[in-house]
């Protein structure tokens, strides 16, 4: 059954959505104190069967400098002749879904396959529930960056912007894309950023904090217009929020606070490259107001700014699947030059 | 929780399966009919965004000659190459699990970037629950192939093993070896079957009804020790068998003889090529004691047959996922030489 | 709680279904194409304990006349009466629910207690999850109609109207009174048509495509509004279809295509009988919206045609259950004469 | 899956339970009671559509001489005629299952159009749950009849065997037997109790309370090897003790005591009729080991004594459905002369 | 997710109940026969490990004089000192949610802590679910109080108001007050009613039957606007009402008038006392509009008096949890003076 | 029904586990380094309506001088007068489930109510599931105590002893018998340790690393014997444990090595105080085996430690309940003197 409006309100629909005061500093700043922390990007050939394509063990600095592992999977050769030409490759940066982390070596060859240099982004802290990842979530000094949880990371120091796991884990998704562009195997200028579900709303929030990549694709996005959907769904991770302010009565006002800094929409709105979305209306995981939300706003008042969305009307939280995938190459390729 | 009996139980377990009168001339009949009724193997280049994968659609003689489908992926420019040099790849047939199809042409990219042919074969009638396929179930001349079925394909024809739905599927997977076998880009003696779950059974029935494929790998493998399963779980898809049994009270033996002809303890002792099996203690879907069943009658009296199993301990179904597909891969290149 | 709209709003409800170009030719044709091809109706007696109800095992000529069972119950002693009087029994020809086939000889012996012949049609291709069956499903020469499918038969053949499943089975219903009228025991003026479920969307169909039956009884029936139904529900079996398109994205025109041929909402602009639904308030089976929409519908601009329809405030799928069966008696009483 | 031993255990297992003390003396002072207190056996004709088959409202004395009432189905006229004749019909007495009642008047034909007299007896105080009862529980002079139950009747009155809630029903049970056999289209001579789950309990209290009934079937009968039940399964009703046990910590040993007075265990090595039971391997609601152990008991140390257990492999608690019932009529007629 | 209207629409709403002809006279006559029945109010100490609180066991007269149980805490030496001063305590009289009992006599020390009497009354005939009660429920006289019910006491005597199972229930509830303030360490004036869920309709209803109490607070309190509740909600034991009429299809107008009787909105109108009620947005088991209608009814047209409502966002059915607890605490503080 | 063995086989059995080499030191190291650390204990009044118990606000240095939270409760005046007599009380220090904190400062009144003093200590890091906890885990300087989780905190760190969560959680509970020691309300040697479920396993661990404690009380304390639970239920937390090694497959030895660092059986084995545990035949979150192999370690050689355990037949996790807790009230003052 459908699990929010019916499509032609959808396509109408804005969110109630309003960008808290300071929202564009606090990510300025963020992101700005994580460059500043440094760190450097090393990269280790990673042995796998694997005869067409190439995997490296990636480790680049996150948030706060924090140490962010990935997987770097290219074409057979492609590092060699990059270095030798100069001219890297265009480039997909994924982010994971919730609970996942990069998985292994030899998983998830399309990008690589079809010619594109694909940093394969690990997410901190999870990576345990269905795909394997390695990366601490170090939290900050404060610690209420380590205070009691909601089984899950929604629910991680939200008690303020400053301490929330977001705030964290996007940060790190901006500070992929800089760590690309580190590669001689990456062409700067045509670097895009990916992601279904978490991984889509890590997208969109790489989308918006370095608003120069070449293209953003975002399957299902989660966290866009947050507030809504805890109120329209029961279904996990949204409902991580709504298990937390059960118990924790008296942090709503903080919790709201801290979510009006996370979510899509806010992002979206400072977006600029061409970007894809996805929906699907029997999604009672991600409800798909929040992404008709996202790429509502997507581009702000910017008109010239190519976006699209793709609607699955008989699909859960699934989407389209790989045929989805096959088409943000075809996406890629199309605006990446 | 383990769904079956602890581990060092399980490793001196023997299955109460018994081979019914006639196993081996059904069995035998059954193959030399479907190769006598001829058919040509089709092969369609299938555009895809893949730069280093080249795929293919392919159609091929099923049971009784009955139109298969498939993909074939291989590496870039490798049919040329093989038509060229006259020398095929080691190849890799893949059998799906319950419910599932081949899928869609980019997708499972590991085996044809590891250097492999990759035929990756539909499954008759199913393909309609988690991935796509379009190969028709045709049934036989027998009414009884079309009967009232319990949802799913399990008991589709089960009154009779002539009618029943798995051994037009059993040989199918047989054909596609040979299938295989007559394209260039394929070397003949160095032809795998592989598999998870029914993917698994479809394995083993072609590693015996084919002997002398060069390896069999079969993923915590379906429809192994039948009877027994069907008392143990309550999941289907052995529970479809139970439910319909449940209403047709009156077939319970002739249902059991059927299952006798397709049960893998049977098919597993003619299997003769090297050999590896996993099982998941936790697996509740195929509990281990079928897999381990199976693992023990392969290659029957003959002790020189190379057979392993590995063993999960903490998994259910999914057993080791893609670490189990890379092993896959490792196994092929000790095995296929 | 409520599955569908309140009672009030249901009362003025009409249905968005319109029906397809050419949707009367489609089902004229099928049928005239059906009777083309003849076939015997064959009854056999049917030993049983019964002394006041006589059973015969009947197989009539169904769909593209391919053989369907039925049991045939009348009052003791019946058929002969019938035979040395010329003058046969008022008949109830019943539809099965969705999964369930004919059952067992001595089962449902109401109507043949009150004084009726009761034509208890088999199911082609169910019977096997809840009542068993044992009429096959023989398909169409076309391979489509193999094609494969979502467990269950919603969705076999469902890529074209003319190898849609319900093309065959709404074909048999018809076909059913066809075979009816052939048998002494039953007075071919009075002949009703009756079932619940699927039973009453056979039931539906059958009186709109042999408009001079004399009366229809439609309890809660299914494919009533298909389109609405897939948004409002996830229960199977209007959620097979949805789980379908899931996996075949591809083929969402072509299933709507498909669906408005069968909808019951098209069906009841055909009907002249006179015709009593339900509908329970409570069903999340069968949302009272289709229903609501087949009463609304039925027997077209003709404003002399009786229709009534019973609403159970607070059942779920079974609606009135054998208070139901009673009313129908008495329907029938006052409506064959 | 098996919900206990498998069959070969089942053929030689011997329930733990042990007869309280004064168990005989407590059920027939209590039968002796409930006769003491008489009472009218009153019939009223009910109107129903049907015409081979009349149907009478009875109320008789039950427990106490609390009316009871039952539906009496009998072929059409057999009423006047047994009273012409002089001659009763055979008859079964039959109960039913936990949660429902006597049902509709016109449901339930077969008995009575296989020429049997049909006492179909109400469930005092249930009837709400999926068949329709009006017979009041109107507990004992005691207010322990009365006390806190868990939901469900199972613990109502449970703290002493005199103030349970199954010693009424019991007798109600042997007292419909009673009523029976005062009417004059009964034959007394062959009178048989019938019943499935809580009506195959009772049938099995009946015929061990009643020892001259004819016949007696109990079809997956319930409270057998009460206590061996409750540690086995967590399906209610058997699970309503348990739930409540962990609220009334301190009755355990009470409510043991009481149990013990109403397992079917100790009823059945007082029965003497022919019975024949069944027993269903994958019944999660009436493990197996219950009906098995009553069947071992039954005849207590009369070897003479015709018994017999029909066993379903497949099927959960509805066990052979309307199989068994056609089963039972031949058994009737095999056993009642 | 939200169970039922957006709060800013809670805020206004105001329910479609109508006051049944007669219903001040029927529960003004029913409390005066339960007065006029009398009865001794019995006080045990109670024997516990505490220190600081003293425990007695009491049983006063409910319904019809029945007898009824509950637990009198106070802080330890109370009694004897309002005994010797003649001044009493304020004093909290507790109801207890649904399937719940009194408990044990150390459970819930709050309010004698904080300086109450607090009566904490059981719970007729529940207490079996998750807190241990020991009260019987006599019934009356009439045996339609006995009559069949669907698991669970709402439906028990449901064909009337005068045989209704809440009938009996809130008469107890009005004579706990009564029985309160004939001991001499409560203060008669200052006696406050309290209670969640059913307790909170406990207090409601004993707030409008003895509308001198101090003061009236009703956590999430259940049956009200129970016609509406009936339809938006699956959750027992609102759904109790829906399962019983599913099976008594002929009794819905008899227990719409029943249930009509004994709603929180009617009770609503009556009440004077300061009154704080909470409800919860996602409270699927008693849906906020019913706790949001009571307070908006509450007072009735004396705008004077004085009534709150604490919503909690975030929260089911436990709504504030022990904060509400300490919230009541201190409106008792305030409003008993 | 049963989750584990029947009782008479509870009573012998023994577990398998075996103490890892150094377990010994490593606890020792451990708890001698977090008393390195140091830290105050700062006690701050908390404003609450209670009038019979003070309640104030504890801070306390636990795991590596990290700061813990707890809420002591005492009789009123009972800190003024324990400085000013010099003579503590005897001290309960309360440990709570898993997914708590300390909670409400109004919760849990027994102990204060009975004459005790009440340590009820937060749980780092949880506290947001069921009851408020703030106390944060902040790990340790060892990136890996933040790894990838499953959510939860089991899996937190569990790829070594060092860095496991329960390392810190298990140091937190022997300083908090630490801590209380330094107040003058607590009488030091009258210390006594208790907890239900994780609650029980944080006693036992305080009991054996503070063998000098009073009594020790466990009600179903979790974590012993903890790779035999993993494989006997499917119940969260255990099951954590199972997902994180699904994933995690490679590290299956290091979390085994892990568990066996903080297993209870270990634990048991240095108790020396009086202990009670308690075990429910029907938990199916703590199979009773964990309880019973604790309860048969306890002590170790030393055969005059006074041990107990009472069993509860029909009872899940709950166990007892309040009736329990009241029993620990009894046992500590039989024990502590």
């Amino acid at each position: 059954m459908l699990t929010d409006m019916p499509l032609d309100q959808l396509r109408t629909h804005r969110s109630a959505h309003r960008d808290p005061e300071g929202l564009v500093d606090f990510w300025d700043s963020t992101l700005a104190q994580a460059r500043a922390a440094g760190g450097d990007v090393v990269v280790v050939p990673q042995p796998t069967p694997l005869t067409s394509v190439d995997v490296y063990d990636v480790t680049f600095p996150g948030f706060d400098g924090q140490p962010v592992r990935a997987w770097l999977r290219v074409p057979a050769g492609a590092v060699a002749a990059a270095e030798a030409s100069g001219r890297g490759l265009p480039t997909v940066v994924q982010f994971v879904g919730y609970g996942g982390g990069r998985g292994e070596p030899a998983d998830d060859l399309l990008f690589a396959s079809c010619g594109f240099a694909h940093l394969h982004v690990d997410t901190r802290g999870q990576g345990s529930t269905w795909s394997r990842g390695t990366t601490p979530d170090l939290g900050t000094a404060d610690p209420l960056s380590h205070s009691p949880q909601f089984p899950g990371v929604m629910t991680r120091g939200i008690t303020s912007p400053e301490t929330s796991y977001y705030r964290r884990l996007f940060t790190d998704a901006a500070r992929a894309v800089d760590a690309a562009r580190t590669l001689a195997v990456v062409d700067s200028a045509r670097v895009a950023v990916y992601g279904g579900s978490q991984g889509g709303a890590m997208a969109i929030a790489a989308g918006a904090l370095v608003p120069d990549v070449g293209a953003v694709v975002a399957h299902v996005p989660f966290l866009c217009d947050i507030r809504r959907a805890m109120t329209i769904t029961d279904a996990d991770p949204f409902h991580e929020l709504v298990r937390y302010l059960a118990v924790h009565r008296d942090e709503v006002d903080a919790v709201h606070r801290t979510l009006d800094h996370i979510d899509g929409v806010g992002f979206a709105r400072r977006g600029r490259a061409p970007a894809r979305f996805t929906a699907a209306l029997m999604d009672a995981v991600v409800p798909p107001s929040g992404p008709f939300a996202a790429h509502a706003e997507w581009g702000g008042a910017d008109a010239s700014v190519h976006k699209e969305i793709e609607v699955w009307p008989y699909n859960g939280h699934e989407g389209g699947g790989s045929v989805d995938e096959v088409a943000a190459v075809e996406f890629f390729r199309r605006h990446l030059g």
